[in-house]
C-alpha cells in the first residue's frame, strides 16, 4: 500500500512550502512568486501588477448562523485587498469565484454580491470576472485581487534590518474576541432558541470580526509622506505568526514590548470575561487585517505622527528570534500559533 | 418570510448576469470586465493583462474514483489557460487555491501538484501564489490565470460579422464520450469490484476527458501568419452553447453544417455504442477545450491551410439565430444545452 502522510503533520505553511519547493520560473516578468502577501509581475515602465488569491470555506472560515451574507461578501473582498496593501500597492481589480449548494436562494446571493459590490465601491476596485458553480455542500468563495504599484515602491517581508522599528496600524485581538462572542451566543441560541443574544456593548468587537477593513489610508499616507517601510505583512493569522514571517524572510530577530501592543478597551474587558489574557488574543487571535511593518530608525518621526500607528518594538539580530518583553519585565520567546486549519 | 428564488431557475449564465448586472467600473485600466473568456486590463505601452478564474469542485467537476490526481492538477491549469488563449493572449502566470478535507494525504497532494507543475512546464507558465485551506468535504481547486497580449491582438466574442467563416481547432465530443465511458466503468466496478475495466480502444476518448490540452499552437500560428480572428471562444460547454455566446455578443446568426463538424472515429463508434447521436455529443458534450473562432472571408486561404482547423459554417444575419444544416439537408434551430451545474 502506498504511503499516507497526514496533512496535519505539516500544517498550512509547511504544506505550501513542501508542495511548491521545486516550482520553476519560465517567465521573465515574474518578479516575485510564492512566499509573500502577494506575487509581483513586471508590466514594464517601472510598474508592476501585484496578485493574491484567497479562499473562504463555509464552516471553516465562516458560519452563516451569525454571518450576514452581505458582510461575508464584503469581508471576502477586503481580506484580499489587505494582502495587496501589504505589498504597498493599490488594489485595482478582483475576480470572485463562487461554489454554492442548492440551499442558497437568488436573494441570498443578491445579499452576498451586495457586500462584494459595496467593498468594490469603498476601495475603488473593479469586479472583472470569476466563476459560478454548484457545490455538494456549503459555500466556497475564492477571490483573486490584482493591484498596481511602481516597482520601487513594493515592500516585501524580507527587507527588515537590525535596528528598524516595528509598527502596527491598529489595535489587535478584537476580531478574535468578537468571534468567541459570536460562537458563545450561537451555542446559547442552539441550546435555548428563544433567548435574546447578549450582544450589547459588543458592537466594536463584532464589527471587527464580521466587517474588517483593509488599510487603504495607511498606504496613501506612506505615498503622501514619502515613507517606505523596510518590510510589511498583513495581520491575518495573529501578530506572533506575522512577526515570525518577517523574521524568517528578513533573517532578523524581532522584540515586541507587551505594554506597547495596542489592545482596545472592549477587547481587554471581553477577553477577561472569557478568562483569556488579552495579550494572547492580540498575539494569536488573527483576522485583524491591520498591517505590521518595519521602518528605518531614521523614519521614527514620520511614523510617530501617523494616525493609528503604534510603535511596538525593535528589529534585532536573528539569533534573538521572536520575543515578547512582558509587562513584568521578562523576555519570553514567542510561538507562532496562527490558524492551523488542518488541526481542526 | 423573505422570498426564496431557487438558483436553478436562472442557470449558471443567467445567475452571473443577474448578480453582476449593476457592477460599476472605477478603474480606467479595466478594458473589459465580466462576459468574455477573460477580462482585459490595460498595462500601458499598448499591452494588456488578460485574467480568468475557474473553480473545480469534487463530485461536481471531477470524480476521484477514475481521475488520477496528477491529471486533475494538469486539467485544472489547462482549462484556465484555454480561456487565456481564447482571447488570443499568451498565459504567463497562475495562482492555485486549494481546499481539501483531511482524507487527503501529503502524497496525494504531491500527485496533484505534480500535475500542476507539469502543466506549468508544458505551457511556460509560472505558479506564483494561491491559498491552502481545509474543507469539510472533498476538494475544491480554484485557479486564476493571467496572460499577456498587445491590446490590438485581443479577440473578443463580440467581433463576428456577417459573411465571416466559422472554424474549430479540433474534433469535438470526445471528452464527453470519454466521461460516459468512465462513468459506465465506475458503475460496473461498483457493482462487481473484481471485474476488469473494458477500456481498450478507448485511450483517445479517455485522454480527451482526463488530460485535455489548451490551444497554444493555434495562437502561435495566428501570430506567425498575421491572422486575427474576428471573434473567439473556447469550447468548454459544448459547441452549441459557444455558438450562442458569439451570436449574442456579436449580434449575428451562425449556421453550422453538420457534415463539417469534426468528430473523431473513436467518438463516432463509442457514441453509437451508447445509442447517442455523435453530433449531439459534439454540439452539447463540452470539455473539448478546442477554440471556436470566426475569420473574415478574405482570410479563407489562411485558415484552409491551418493544421487541425476545420471550417464548419458561416456567420449570417442575426435574425437566423443559431442553426444546424443537417446531413439530411434540413435546417434545425440549435439549443444551447451546455452544462447546467445547478440542474444536477
Amino acid at each position: 500500500m502506498s504511503k499516507h502522510t497526514d496533512v496535519n503533520t505539516l500544517g498550512e505553511f509547511g504544506l505550501i512550502k513542501h508542495l511548491t519547493k521545486d516550482v520553476k520560473q519560465y517567465q521573465d516578468s515574474t518578479v516575485l512568486g510564492i512566499g509573500d502577501d502577494a506575487a509581483v509581475i513586471d508590466i514594464g515602465n517601472g510598474k508592476c501588477h501585484v496578485v493574491t488569491s484567497d479562499m473562504m470555506v463555509e464552516s471553516i472560515h465562516f458560519d452563516l448562523v451569525y454571518t450576514p451574507l452581505k458582510h461575508l461578501g464584503y469581508k471576502a473582498v477586503v481580506t484580499n485587498l489587505s494582502d495587496i496593501y501589504a505589498m504597498n500597492a493599490t488594489p485595482t481589480q478582483i475576480t470572485v469565484s463562487l461554489a454554492i449548494s442548492s440551499k442558497y436562494s437568488v436573494e441570498a446571493l443578491d445579499e452576498l454580491y451586495d457586500g462584494i459590490k459595496t467593498a468594490c465601491k469603498m476601495y475603488n476596485v473593479d469586479l472583472i470576472g470569476g466563476d459560478m458553480t454548484s457545490s455538494p455542500k456549503g459555500m466556497i468563495i475564492s477571490v483573486t485581487a490584482i493591484g498596481e504599484a511602481k516597482q520601487e515602491d513594493i515592500v516585501r517581508r524580507s527587507g527588515a534590518q537590525v535596528d528598524d522599528i516595528i509598527c502596527v496600524t491598529g489595535d489587535l485581538g478584537a476580531a478574535y474576541v468578537g468571534l468567541q462572542l459570536l460562537e458563545r451566543e450561537k451555542q446559547l441560541y442552539l441550546n435555548q432558541p428563544d433567548i435574546q443574544p447578549e450582544l450589547e456593548n459588543a458592537t466594536y468587537l463584532i464589527e471587527r470580526q464580521l466587517k474588517p477593513e483593509a488599510c487603504k489610508a495607511t498606504i496613501e499616507y506612506f505615498a503622501q509622506h514619502d515613507l517606505k517601510p523596510t518590510s510589511m505583512i498583513d495581520i491575518s493569522d495573529g501578530l506572533a505568526s506575522e512577526l515570525f514571517h518577517i523574521s524568517k524572510a528578513s533573517n532578523v530577530g524581532m522584540i515586541v514590548e507587551e505594554i506597547k501592543v495596542p489592545i482596545h478597551d472592549d477587547t481587554q474587558m471581553m477577553a477577561l470575561k472569557f478568562n483569556v489574557d488579552p495579550i494572547t488574543c492580540a498575539l494569536n487571535g488573527g483576522e485583524d487585517y491591520e498591517l505590521l511593518f518595519t521602518v528605518k530608525e531614521s523614519d521614527l518621526d514620520k511614523v510617530r505622527f501617523m494616525p493609528n500607528v503604534y510603535i511596538i518594538g525593535d528589529v534585532v539580530e536573528a539569533a534573538n528570534s521572536v520575543k515578547l518583553f512582558s509587562s513584568g519585565g521578562k523576555m519570553h520567546p514567542m510561538k507562532a500559533q496562527g490558524w492551523n486549519h488542518f488541526k481542526d
